[in-house]
């Protein structure tokens, strides 16, 4: 038989990942809320510490915990610097706690408790050992134990306010048990959690669709994407393109002679994932980009795919890298029955696969170097998980600024493990989410289960690879509700663009998500002055996000019903309350459509029959509101989406009337 | 760096409890479904085998698993012995799957294989070295690896059924991944799931509220009882009972001379927790009682309260084993300002608690001695859980057939760290669950959360101690249906009589949960022919229990909504679909109330527009049902409840009506 006096049971911390093997994700500056259930049987009472720390310290820093309800504790401490944060939660009972409890229930009912003090004496006895104020606890023992004392100022000294304050810093900590894992923490940057992405390919930085762009180019059109409200301008890759078996417009098999190829073919003689494809420019003008982006308060964010184009020098120098056929050729990509004849994949677990992880790592750290702080991983999911958890986090130790993307588009598990390793962003299912009850199931599950720990969704209506059916058909309307979707619904979002803002809408074939003539495979001609440009919508859109600061979380989102299954209806709110923004979008984007919307007005703490003001960022009209049944209506036409900013009335009525 | 070919995943397997670190329990014959979540980067195809043994074995046993969707897997074993087994997973990359799922792609899409056929030559070579078949494997190997045989043959072979067979039985398992931990789980026998208990003081069984009863008495009993349907009947202490500050008739503190005092204020000069208070009879009269209620298909359940009554022979030979007041006096139990002089709690941190802990696992084996195999136990949360987990799981190791009934009444992790730790069966809220939605919310947490492998409930509508408000005031319909309730949601339910079948409603006072003259200090006077008594509806309801497999799970719980907040609707069916039933029950004991039932049609397998029987087994009537919409109505005078057998159709209309 074990001996075994410890009574304290701690589990269901959160925030915990797979319960602490892999860090939970938050923001610099953020308090970090840490729950678990704290709780022993009996009727005995509990203190609870949260112990934390930045990783690599010796030393713990202790914080209160307090009961919240029903065995669920709760402490926070603030991430004060970016990178690891880790901790752990320790507890005991606590005799004197329980001690003053009971008594005071005793007294409250006239029990006769003189027996009852000089067990309290004994507990402060008990405290001494580690006190350095040994006197007045021995002042408080004493008056405690002297039955020659009225009781009733014994009684008087039990309750002491210093008393407990001295005893709480001294307890008496029998069998304090401590949780047996250590839990980590990651602090990003506030960007990593919040940020309106720009996805353009340089090469068609001239815009005429004839001459190749270059960085030089993009230093241009950087205030037009800056003036939408984008911070981060991802560029697709950059390197020198393959010629072996380069793809052809469309994705022809026969390119013309001027044809680029697919930038993300990779390497030709000219280099390989540490080069730039010279018609782009030299090392310099892609480091003048990235000031000048600087400027406009963006960033570039680079495209690392990790493939070859038959060309590249890693396959003379390491032909090891690469798996070979049976027939001793290397073997190209392919997704039965689709051949990526132009790439290579790594062999990531060849025999030299430490070298090949340590060369790919280093593509980061060169990047890294010429100023690039965020990465948009290609195809992660086709790579060994452990790769990545080794290369992110080893990248991290150093660099813990910056911020990782994943491109995986594949099963749920496997995405979420690629978050769980590092990746600070993931791309998503929105772009097919394109119904009330399948956004609603979504969005529930990324900020409601665990997911919102460890899963930062990155919402794209579409990409280069991604022209959906309904925005196929929709028409302009569709564009913009799903720029108000991503954009309020994910606090990261992006768009690529100018196919976006300039409403591209043609695919390639019928059936077919791939643009007709598509960027991936030739220079675009945008006239980015066209009329029915979007520009200015999402200039508002972006002005709305960066001004609500509602608007830059996930976990506050909270659905309302609409009666309607056209139109859906979202509010978030910051912690204090202050900003609350109230979301409606039409998902049809031909006919108008009315119906009624029932608030949840406990989530946004409103009182039923109150009244309010429902101020329209999008269209600048507002309405005066009355408890939670209201009537809107959405035309498609003119304005497929509101975007509300809920004031709630601050004066009576007798007051002019007045909102906060 | 590590090095690190490991790709697989396994995790979030069920059933497992905090991860293995309690036992998932089953009962006898079960066919015990493991599921994890398995997943690897890229597309490459897995292979995964349950392990699982009896606790104790050294070799694993294995079976296969399937893939059933989004990359979660099942297999099963079966639980063929009480105790304890142990399960783990294995899974692996399976080259052999992978490399004839990608040919299949490319043979079906016209593309030349041959190269392909020579990569999967070596993967049936490199399964040679375990297998016994080697001849076999090594034709495969040639036919596909002879370039001057026809292609089509080669195909052939690649995919024919028996090469298949020997890839599966001879599997090249490089980097096979195994679960880290071992995960237990508890073998019950059936009547751990299913049973109705009966709660009976025998002291009152001569029924005449004068005489003290026997043993012989309650033989008397047995038909009474069992002929209602109950399988188990609970005895509270049958113990000495103590005489110092003994309590008297409604739990008055200046009991009468010839009141009998509390039976959980145990032992006195007579004798403690091993002994029989003489009035009731002799050991040799007690295992009669159990012979003859064997007879009956009935087992006695005795009820364990660890406290002793001040004249308990333990406190003059263990002083040690309660705790000291400071000034010396052994201190009572108390929840302040409530005192209960008439019981000592043992201290179970004692210094002596080996020795405390062994006397008090040595009552149980003395009582298993004697033919008992079923024990509720009081008030378990107020003793250490180490200590229950140390006795239950001592207990089972030599008596796994013994079964554990929790009275916790506490907060809801406690209670559940009560059942992990090994309890069997536990109480639970149900008698204060009266509302549609308490009820729903309270059964969805109990049969679809993790709860539902670790905390089996039993659901009792009264208790000695709790006559509900509900019980109070609703008059006969409020037995009949919290009945109903208790028995058709819950396949552990009992109640304690003959105060409710015979409808005793009368509490101490208003706002009290306590019965008037309650028999915990009192002997009772009742009259079991009564004519209002409930004993005929009960026999019908333990009837339909007994012969509907459905109603004895918990997990094939579903509610169905229905327009009226008074009317609840669910249905429980087996897992072949043979045996499907519906519960309706009006909670509203003096009203009429209808409304129209939303069937989910899909959980019940019936086909929209499909028509079907529904035959009320309470009320031996039926209906003809078609689709999800029928209306519903409920009289709390004649019928509060229906228990509906549905029976769908197996004909055409063009046959004669007959419902399987």
């Amino acid at each position: 038989m074990e001996k075994v006096k410890q009574r304290v049971i701690i589990e269901n911390i959160s925030p915990g990942v797979n319960d602490g093997e892999f860090a939970a994700k938050v923001v610099l500056g953020e308090k970090v809320k840490v729950e678990a259930d704290i709780f022993l049987d009996g009727h005995d009472l509990i203190t609870a510490k949260l112990l934390h720390r930045k990783k690599g310290e010796q030393e713990w820093r202790g914080a209160s915990m307090y009961h919240m309800m029903n065995d669920r504790w709760r402490g926070w401490f603030l991430a004060e610097e970016l990178g690891w944060y880790e901790f752990t939660i320790e507890a005991w009972l606590d005799e004197f706690k329980t001690w003053t409890h009971n008594l005071k229930k005793k007294v409250d009912t006239g029990v006769d408790v003189s027996i009852e003090l000089l067990a309290g004496a004994q507990i402060i006895k008990d405290s001494m050992n580690e006190a350095t104020e040994k006197n007045a606890l021995l002042e408080y023992e004493s008056t405690l134990a002297d039955e020659s004392k009225p009781l009733e100022s014994r009684i008087e000294t039990a309750f002491d306010e210093d008393l407990a304050k001295l005893m709480h810093k001294y307890p008496v900590r029998k069998n304090p048990i401590r949780y047996e894992r250590i839990i980590p923490v990651e602090v990003d940057r506030k960007r990593a959690a919040f940020s309106n992405w720009y996805e353009f390919f340089p090469r068609s930085a001239k815009l005429d669709g004839q001459t190749h762009g270059s960085f030089k180019d993009m230093i241009e059109l950087l205030p037009y994407i800056a003036g939408m409200g984008f911070n981060v301008l991802y560029l697709p890759p950059i390197h020198p393109i393959g010629i072996t078996n380069r793809k052809g417009r469309n994705n022809s098999l026969n390119p013309g002679k001027d044809d680029p190829g697919s930038p993300w073919a990779i390497g030709n003689k000219d280099g390989g994932h540490k080069s730039i494809h010279p018609e782009l420019g030299t090392l310099d003008d892609f480091k003048e980009l990235i000031e000048e982006s600087h400027k406009e308060d963006m960033e570039i964010a680079l495209d690392i795919a990790f493939q070859c184009s038959p060309d590249h020098p890693y396959v003379k120098e390491h032909p090891e890298w690469f798996k070979k056929r049976p027939d001793g050729s290397i073997q190209y990509a392919e997704n039965p029955p689709k051949k990526y004849e132009d790439i290579y994949p790594f062999d990531f677990e060849c025999d030299d696969w430490e070298n090949l992880w340590e060369e790919l790592k280093s593509i980061f750290e060169f990047w890294i170097e010429q100023g690039v702080k965020i990465f948009r991983v290609d195809n992660p999911h086709t790579k060994p998980f452990r790769f990545w958890h080794y290369v992110i986090n080893d990248i991290k130790k150093e660099h813990p600024e910056v911020i990782f993307l994943a491109e995986a588009f594949t099963r749920p598990k496997v995405m979420n493990q690629l978050a769980k390793l590092g990746f600070n962003q993931s791309y998503t299912y929105f772009a097919w989410r394109n119904t009330k009850e399948g956004l609603q199931e979504y969005l529930t599950q990324l900020t409601q289960t665990e997911m919102k720990h460890f899963f930062r969704p990155n919402f794209w209506p579409n990409t280069p690879d991604i022209l959906t059916e309904y925005l196929q058909s929709g028409g302009r309307p569709a564009f913009m509700n799903r720029l108000v979707l991503a954009a309020t619904l994910s606090s990261n979002y992006g768009i690529y663009g100018p196919a976006f803002e300039l409403v591209e809408n043609r695919a390639r074939e019928f059936g077919s998500e791939e643009y007709l003539d598509s960027e991936k495979y030739q220079l675009r001609a945008w006239n980015l002055d066209e009329k029915h440009s979007l520009k200015h919508y999402i200039k508002r859109v972006n002005k709305i996000r960066a001004e609500n600061p509602a608007l830059q979380s996930m976990e506050n989102l909270v659905f309302h019903p609409v009666d309607n299954e056209f139109i859906i209806a979202y509010s978030k709110q910051t912690n204090d309350g202050k900003n609350l923004i109230l979301v409606l979008v039409n998902f049809d984007p031909f006919h108008t459509h009315s119906g009624w919307i029932n608030l949840q007005l406990a989530d946004i703490a409103i009182k039923p029959g109150e009244s309010y003001q429902v101020y329209d960022l999008l269209g600048d009209s507002w309405h005066i509101w009355t408890g939670a049944h209201n009537y809107v209506e959405l035309n498609p036409h003119t304005s497929p989406a509101h975007i509300f900013r809920i004031r709630r009335k601050v004066r009576t009525e007798r007051d002019f009337d007045y909102f906060m």
